[in-house]
């Protein structure tokens, strides 16, 4: 990709009423478009970073059976009455509208429901079990307050999973598959290290539920972390679960964290709401055992610059970077031959690579590189080019090498 | 894909509700959920025929410049206030709510007004130009009917691309350009045929627009066409285009269509109401030209599930259809380790496959290949292995050849 052929343009500052860093540094950079409080656009740099989450996201939920599929946003009444959760004294995060002959409709805050009754008119016999399905969705919450950027819009994107069980036990091996899995993602996404399986409050049907809490300091909640016993509690179940692990609360270190994945045991009690059963081996008709798994992709994003940003700007981890190689080209004639071999033979190589072949100054350049987070920078300029070397800065380190081109493609390869 | 693990299931039967038999099919196939009238989810056969349509249009349109974004589906009223049409006398089916302060936010059943004021904040100079982008959006319209399946949802997927142009003759590069990438589009998708370039209504600021129709029984719209001469004008034009055409009515040929695409010259109209300017060489403030491109994604999907539909079910042309291969296994066994084995070396080599791997009557096998439209369908039996062959049904002309192995693959790949 070309600078000169993107239309989106760094800048220097961010909305005035834009106030989480998130939001700042992905405007600032040219990742992100802010259309109204809480709701962003995602420029052709962004788009690449959520699509790269989502791909990490897709591979680990369809290598343990889950099945893509993608619902509606439109959601009908009749549908959430089952459980109550039309109501906005129950969910008050609705946004509604109308149809001409007057028909309420809601816009898909969460699509439990309406994915229950979708998997109900496939799901006759035990033998179609497990079933798995997940999308990923923009969803619509009419949130009171948006100041956290992307990482609590009023229009965001999630990975939702429902899994369809015969019993306890399918539903518990599945539960296990996906907190595996999810390790496996938080780790691809460069955040394994912060993130921890964490006790949060249940339902009716488990004592606990499983968040996925990466600590940042921008994040919303607090656990209680034992680093080496690799324990972590949200604060709003703190006493029963201390009880239940038999650690002391001196033990347990404060820290602010957001949450970046949930894991929800429903038991049979939204099937039992919803009349959704199978007909199992003794041809008897019995509820489905439900879990819920979700994965907040634009929070995710949000998460990684309030992370690993610095005052330079962001630093994107190499699997969701939008691009490996920051190219800068300086100079003239020979400069501009040598950067563009470069270029084509990277983009070649299938290395995605942000080529800076605009005529600005090298600091212009250098600064952008930085701010937009690129793991690698390459210099090409016709210094260089006499020594017949190539600058290389890597963006988290901030160290600077220079190498051959042999040495180069080695590196980046 | 193997069968056994898929959750979906054929059906012989469509909600009594649904009239279209682009839905019919769909839904009785197991592409297509129905959640309400005009709103529809796909399943992961669905999602893959839809992903395969964006991935051709998203190629063709990378091919001529275009950049891809996301936008968002909220929409500020101040946005559209602009050119007059958040009012719902002038657009008639916003879907409207409001935030908790009562402010009032729309859903996006276009995205012209706000890509617009996006753009707005990054260029600056004439250099910058020209910029196009786009996006595949979901958008909400608040239809007064919905009788026509996934041809025209309350809820369905477009791609919509913009361009600005520095003048007229740099925009009228890039919409005869694109004129080019629609056709091949077209082509690939296999609606190369029967797809028109149709005079149609144009604007303020130009007599015609362009559409992209279909023949189509299930279309909506009704076009005149010349074969011969390769002309084509919606009826709404009828007149004043064949005047500036220079040929008569009687020898155009009038057919039912369907809308598959369309682009439009706003000319400088929108930018003047929406004081979208840049600085031209001399430093002086000049309008945005501006164009708009569709194509409806969904719409495409069920145009070509009505055109080339038979009795038997669906017939997905190769370039969309969620596998190019239906694995047909009978008997047990024998059979079991050669269709294994087929499948693992027709998904090694790439090649999609759907595995009937049930234990079902082989009637029951064909009827389901033969619903599901999958191009070519491939039979492992213990008769044929005797034989040492396959047998090799193409869905869209019926025809069965017996082949040995080593043809079968040729024959695939």
């Amino acid at each position: 990709m070309r600078i000169s052929q993107l239309f989106t343009r760094t800048s220097k500052t961010a909305p005035a009423d834009e106030v989480a860093k998130n939001a700042q540094l992905l405007i600032r950079a040219g990742f992100v478009y802010k259309v109204m409080a809480g709701v962003y656009a995602y420029t052709p740099l962004g788009l690449r970073v959520l699509e790269n989450i989502k791909q990490i996201v897709r591979e680990e939920m369809n290598a343990i059976g889950g099945q893509e599929l993608i619902m509606s946003s439109l959601q009908a009444k009749e549908t959430w009455a089952k459980t109550g959760r039309w109501d906005d004294e129950v969910v008050d995060v609705w946004f509604k509208s109308k149809l001409k002959d007057d028909t309420e409709v809601g816009f898909g805050w969460s699509h439990e429901e309406t994915i229950i009754e979708m998997v109900q008119q496939y799901l006759k016999s035990y033998k179609d079990l497990p079933i798995n399905v997940y999308q990923f969705q923009t969803k619509m919450r009419n949130e009171l307050r948006a100041k956290s950027g992307i990482m609590r819009g009023r229009e965001f994107v999630m990975k939702d999973m429902y899994s369809c069980s015969i019993d306890a036990e399918q539903h518990e091996a599945f539960y296990a598959a996906t907190i595996e899995a999810y390790n496996r993602i938080f780790e691809r996404l460069g955040l394994g290290e912060d993130t921890y399986v964490t006790f949060a409050s249940g339902g009716a049907f488990t004592k606990f539920s499983h968040e996925f809490q990466t600590i940042c300091d921008a994040g919303e909640d607090v656990i209680y972390l034992h680093r080496g016993k690799n324990i972590a509690v949200n604060e709003e179940v703190l006493e029963e679960a201390l009880e239940e692990l038999g650690v002391s609360r001196d033990e347990m270190e404060k820290v602010k964290t957001a949450e970046v994945g949930n894991i929800f045991n429903f038991g049979t009690q939204k099937s039992e709401e919803m009349g959704f059963t199978f007909t199992n081996a003794e041809g008897k008709e019995q509820f489905v055992h439900l879990g819920s798994y979700g994965i907040g992709i634009t929070r995710v994003m949000g998460v990684i610059v309030e992370k690993f940003a610095d005052d330079k700007g962001i630093v994107w981890p190499e699997g969701v970077a939008p691009a490996k190689v920051y190219l800068v080209r300086i100079g003239s004639d020979d400069a501009i031959t040598h950067a563009d071999a470069l270029y084509d033979e990277l983009t070649a190589k299938g290395i995605e690579v942000i080529y800076d072949d605009r005529d600005e100054r090298p600091g212009v350049k250098f600064a952008d590189a930085e701010l937009m987070g690129i793991p690698y920078r390459v210099t090409v300029s016709d210094r260089l080019i006499a020594d017949a070397s190539y600058e290389l800065t890597v963006r988290n380190s901030g160290e600077t090498v220079l190498l051959t081109h042999d040495e180069l493609l080695a590196k980046l390869s």
